[in-house]
């Protein structure tokens, strides 16, 4: 029914994450029929991407690879205005973003790309605890707190705890971040994990 | 907090339907964390998409362009199987691979590319008609009926009214898809509109 060069690009987009079969043809066609210099401008733009933009040589975020002989360094790493005494674990880069909005990190990060998950093999030395380990052992007491904001979901916890026993045998402070009702959310429709948390966690009035 | 050039391909993905700036960064940063040769691949795929890709010459479906001193044709345009007899317009691509999904129609199509929208300007000659009244009259009698597949939406009934107009006049039977209550929907939650239209094309049994 579909050329085989648009099959290709259909192909390609639904490698996309959440993007099925259908949205990608939506998206293809989409590319067919509109303004023809996004499809090539966006075509080059992808072609070059991992050559020009890498993880962070220190954290692990996205950082400019523009320098050949220099190890990418992100914009937080090189922004002198950040707290050094206080390192933000993340999954993911996008969760690094989420906290970054929020405009309540003044320190830097550390992203582990992956949570730890038995289940799916991944293990202590696929997050690269050692690294993070590294780095805060050679900071020379500059980290003094290390803020696990991993998910607060069974691999996200996991994660926390081993974080916690392997930092806090360095004598940095370990702390995670809280865990309970959302903002604006509503009691009646939160699950049982949540709002037994929120009770477990409850904290004094000032 | 983005290298330039991850922005760029952030924002050109926004371009994309339905994609906000947070779902194209999702995008971007999947890309950069996947396996490498899907933003290459991608990138090149889609850098020639318009160069091998085009309207089918008749009919206005995707079709090669490989061969450059020949007019693209489409799949369906080329399929000899098909029925001459019977034309189906459509407003977009994705309209007809839904049609063409539930199997039920043997005749050819005709893709106008928009719908008449006196709203947003888009007039008599937007659509293309001359085009489909010309298709219709050099066919020689081959296409004895048109099915007006356009959405039945305000703009999609307005274009359908003209056709049937325009069409008529050539002496070609013009048809309209019914509309009503989807299968397996719901009365109690169908609107006011789709209920009245259900109700006054009810059709006799046998």
């Amino acid at each position: 029914m579909f050329p085989d060069r648009l099959l290709r690009v259909v192909q390609l987009l639904s490698r996309l994450p959440g993007v099925g079969e259908k949205t990608a043809q939506r998206y293809a066609l989409a590319l067919l029929v509109g303004d023809e210099n996004v499809p090539r401008d966006l075509g080059r733009a992808l072609s070059e991407l991992r050559d020009h933009v890498g993880p962070c040589s220190i954290c692990g975020h996205v950082a400019d690879r523009s320098s050949p002989d220099e190890a990418p360094r992100c914009s937080i790493c090189r922004d002198s205005r950040r707290d050094p005494s206080i390192l933000c674990v993340v999954a993911r880069v996008q969760d690094l973003l989420s906290i970054e909005r929020s405009g309540a990190m003044r320190g830097r990060y550390h992203v582990l790309g992956k949570l730890l998950s038995p289940l799916d093999g991944v293990g202590r030395d696929d997050i690269g605890v050692d690294r993070l380990i590294a780095r805060v052992s050679s900071s020379d007491g500059a980290i003094r707190e290390v803020l696990v904001a991993t998910p607060p979901s069974v691999d996200g916890e996991a994660t926390a705890l081993l974080l916690s026993r392997e930092l806090g045998a360095l004598g940095v402070h370990v702390s995670r971040i809280a865990s309970g009702v959302p903002h604006g959310g509503d009691l009646e429709f939160a699950d049982q994990v949540t709002i037994g948390r929120a009770i477990e966690h409850r904290r004094r009035f000032g």
